[in-house]
């Protein structure tokens, strides 16, 4: 058995999907978080349905306003097709949240004292691939004469230990603000309570895929945050991503 | 740029060595820390040639050991081709030595602080595919009804910290302890002054490539250290080797 193997089987299919791989825009669109699939070797991991479908082992409607966004700015789009219960792709293996044994208020028994086996195999199948993979289509993108601009898409639960959150979009940055700040600037008449850094920030962890991917190539960047309250169907993610997109779209205008 | 390819630059060639790769005794040598070639894309990572060709670097005398084992045994050998300085593949990507910011008395400028991104690199250029070929030879042996044995090849300095040390040959074992403890048996009338789980032992994370590619799988293995001032020339490698060679031979004809 190889040692990576155990993870993903060929019915489980790869870990990262590209979607729109035509797109001229430039913009790559990142979704680690887009999922809650597991794979077949995982079972459950001790947890209960509820737990399997909540915001811990996925961001609900990520996938849906990254996809929307990848249609109206032309924009390629990278979505990890595994939950991140299993590994967190905006984590580095270092992180103990790359592979949590506890998330918000759940213990997640299938992640308690892994071997290191069971580490690398994770690493190996899920995170490695996935950022190969973007910096693929990164590398793809510079060749072909564009100008790579770097959009992870999240959502964050409304209430987080039993705390309700006032934020409705977040706009996060880490040490290359450039995009974070001309969004900001856009979104001054916001119909949506727009923040930045919030309700997270660089100092939580969660640039990981910014700091891989833009800053040392010095590619603009961002990462939304959006209350997963706002896009419970299509007709919300709509709007969302309207919004999302001109905002975007306004923020490249200033920063180019 | 990839993300990975800022590392390893095709003129330094492949991370990982095969040799003797047609070997039929199911032994796999393996040699986490054979060379101190550095790859080009580091420098000299702000050390002195002394420190570049000391013990931090490499473990010198270890390949040597494991090309002559590999012979007398009819294993196959598998040893990474860059040196620990810039990963050590005897440890997982979350361990602090790893990629460490200091070895024994040595500073090693060109770790301090590394991004994310460059940890990134190494570990997908260096860390996993040495594993991943591990794995592969592993996987092999067994699809052609070999019976695996894991043997892992290092050396030590004789004088660590300002102290000397009186131990020649360790014999290091993690959770499975069958053929350490044979080889043991074995050495009883050894020349050598033979000791278990010195000068390190599991607690100090040296067992990381038998946790990897051993334990799960149930595989016997052992984790061998030899004082390097005892194999500084071919004709100290031929003794060492030869009566480890017959250690090994002796221990797995109790163990099977």
């Amino acid at each position: 058995m190889l040692l990576r193997s155990g993870i993903l089987t060929s019915s489980d299919g790869d870990a990262v999907a590209l979607e729109n791989a035509t797109a001229g825009s430039g913009i790559v669109l990142v979704c680690e978080h887009a999922s809650r699939l597991l794979p077949a070797s995982a079972g459950d991991l001790g947890l209960s349905p509820e737990a399997l479908s909540s915001h811990i082992a996925w961001d609900p409607g990520a996938l849906a306003i990254a996809r929307s966004l990848s249609e109206k700015l032309d924009g390629v789009l990278l979505h990890q097709r595994f939950s991140r219960l299993i590994y967190d792709c905006n984590r580095p293996p270092e992180s103990p949240a790359a592979m949590p044994e506890k998330s918000e208020v759940y213990e997640i028994p299938g992640n308690r004292e892994l071997s290191p086996a069971e580490r690398y195999a994770r690493t190996a199948a899920l995170y490695i691939p996935f950022h190969d993979r973007v910096s693929d289509e990164i590398s793809r993108l510079q060749g072909e004469g564009q100008r790579p601009v770097i959009v992870t898409i999240h959502t964050f639960t409304p209430v987080y230990f039993g705390n309700p959150r006032e934020v409705e979009i977040g706009i996060l940055h880490d040490a290359d603000s450039r995009l974070a700040d001309a969004m900001l600037d856009a979104a001054a008449d916001s119909p949506f309570r727009v923040e930045r850094n919030s309700p997270y920030g660089p100092e939580d962890g969660v640039t990981h895929t910014l700091r891989l991917h833009a800053l040392p190539q010095g590619f603009a960047n961002v990462m939304i945050e959006v209350r997963n309250d706002l896009v419970r169907d299509d007709a919300e993610v709509e709007v969302v991503s309207s919004h999302l997109a001109d905002l975007i779209s306004e923020a490249l205008k200033r920063v180019a």
